[in-house]
């Protein structure tokens, strides 16, 4: 039998969600009665995870938990995608989570030879002022960057002893120097904030980075620290389909974009709708394989009545390809308004921040 | 054919020190005109090293050039296999050599789970004071914690992609992770001082770390930095002889044994003398396979002209083991109550150290 990896570096979509639930041992996310779920957790695009009932137990019972996710800074942009991870953390941060945003620049030095000069650049002008415009309080909330953080190199020398190099294999398949090194160091990154308070913490990640989580699953179980829980997305796919949205994709949309590349992207998106107007009107369209309704649905429209009614207006003929492009145009660049503001308050507030 | 390695985990002696010249590419160590050469260079224990050339044309023509090496704090004592060493390091330091030492408390807590805390402290108590004591100037030795030196972390996850999983095995035959990190990391001892000033540097070596020292020059030619030189040195036999003296062998002498235990180790020390005082007599003794004899060659007499006529003396019968063993012991004693002295006033100045 040809064992099966999740290859964290990898761009295409998975096939099957649900398939990845079973055969990884993951958990199947429901929210049952968390308080107040955002549009990601209550759309199933929040589908899976691990230990996921120990958070819950925390923000129900207003007990102490830690949330942790970070910044690869070799672009100079944040893509759509990456907000659903902020959203998540956002969600978290106001259910009581002490927050930690990392800037993995000693990974980036690692994995892509990133130098740490640029990374910080890219971090403070960009990641950390997008991060905290999305919702983050910036003074609830620890950025750290790797190569500043004690704590964290350190730990990650310290637990390196506790995987052998086959569990390295097991897990990712292929195990050169350069990414044990960036593995330990995010599962030092994962479990430094209990070095001085042990308490759950939970890593939102999209499921490729899972192996990264059972990794750090693993050896927290052997160096005395609760093992994290995380708490998996699906993927947002590129503008063009197929394809995780990411940095080295051409069709992402990012969270500057001008009122022209919003356009200009927009109007090139792979819908799921027919060849003319008049097919259209007569078989509909499908919302599901629509990269316009994937921005609906994450992140666009927040009424569940509102989304049904446009999307059952789309399989039934009643709305177009260009009406509904039009649509999405002119909500991103409502978002983006509004965005764009904040970045600029929130680009002066990092100047204050103490890293 | 099977591919030897030299596993700088291992505590035999090497049966043929010329043999390994040969294998592994090394040069001859030859003292040609450097000035004052110290006991170990001209009775030949300094026996080979990489690019020593570089560092020679340093010395004579008084140019810029470091010498490092660093402390395994895994116990709470300094052998006097490690005096060489530090011998060593002195000679270069007094020939201009910007000087460094390091506590390899992050390879300590990798490859033996050392606690960060307990290795600090056997460092600034013992391996520090003593490091000082055997003729290393405080004020010109930067000595360092890995643990807290960002320069050398944050190398090491920069070189990590220099070198491939293979490259690893080649070269020591073996790959764990925390094997890995622990050599990425003298990596990045060795290279760190280039980063501010691009001069030669030489690490003065036991032949185990070879291994070290050839990676070290593979990933310095592949970033940019001069591959460092290294010199070998032969091995001080633990007094009951076969293997090295070292920390983890009970018949090792050390830098601070009290007049007691030195009387009683030396008296239990193998020799090459006869099993009776009339064979000895008859017979003689060898000194090529007496461990005071290897004292007093690397250590205890100074003078070339009184070691000779001691070990003819010894060959010839005129000598015998309790007339040998008893001078070692007034020669050692001697030498650790002035020693001990030191000790103490270098603890002092290890106290306003700046780390």
């Amino acid at each position: 039998m040809k064992q099966e990896f999740i290859d964290p570096w990898a761009s295409a979509l998975p096939k099957d969600y649900l398939d990845l639930v079973k055969k990884f041992g993951l958990e199947k996310f429901e929210a049952g009665n968390l308080p107040s779920v955002n549009l990601l957790m209550r759309r199933g695009f929040v589908f899976a995870g691990r230990d996921l009932k120990t958070i819950f137990d925390c923000i129900k019972n207003k007990k102490p938990f830690y949330a942790l996710t970070g910044i690869m800074p070799t672009a100079d942009k944040v893509h759509f995608g990456t907000k659903s991870v902020i959203d998540l953390m956002v969600y978290f941060q106001k259910h009581g989570a002490e927050t930690y945003v990392l800037v993995a620049d000693l990974e980036a030095a690692a994995t892509r030879g990133t130098s740490l000069e640029e990374a910080r650049k890219r971090a403070l002008e960009v990641h950390i002022p997008c991060y905290i415009a999305l919702g983050l309080d910036a003074k609830k909330t620890k950025f750290y960057f790797q190569s500043d953080n004690d704590d964290v190199r350190n730990l990650a020398f310290e637990l390196s002893n506790k995987a052998t190099l086959n569990e390295y294999r097991a897990i990712y398949g292929n195990a050169e120097p350069s990414r044990i090194m960036a593995s330990i160091l995010q599962v030092a990154d994962i479990l430094h904030p209990q070095i001085k308070k042990k308490i759950p913490g939970i890593v939102p990640v999209g499921i490729d980075q899972d192996p990264h989580i059972r990794l750090a699953r693993d050896i927290a179980r052997r160096s005395g620290f609760i093992p994290p829980s995380s708490v998996n997305m699906k993927y947002l796919p590129s503008l063009a389909g197929g394809m995780k949205m990411s940095k080295s994709e051409g069709n992402s949309l990012y969270l500057l974009d001008s009122d022209e590349e919003i356009k200009k992207k927009i109007s090139k998106a792979v819908t799921g709708g027919q060849k003319t107007k008049q097919e259209q009107e007569e078989k509909g369209g499908n919302p599901d394989e629509d990269m316009i309704f994937e921005l609906f649905r994450q992140h666009l429209i927040e009424s569940d009545s509102e989304l049904k009614k446009r999307e059952e207006d789309y399989r039934n003929g009643r709305l177009l390809d260009s009406e509904n492009k039009e649509f999405a145009t002119k909500l991103l660049i409502k978002f983006m308004k509004d965005f764009r503001k904040k970045y600029e308050s929130a680009k002066k507030q990092v100047g204050k921040l103490r890293f």
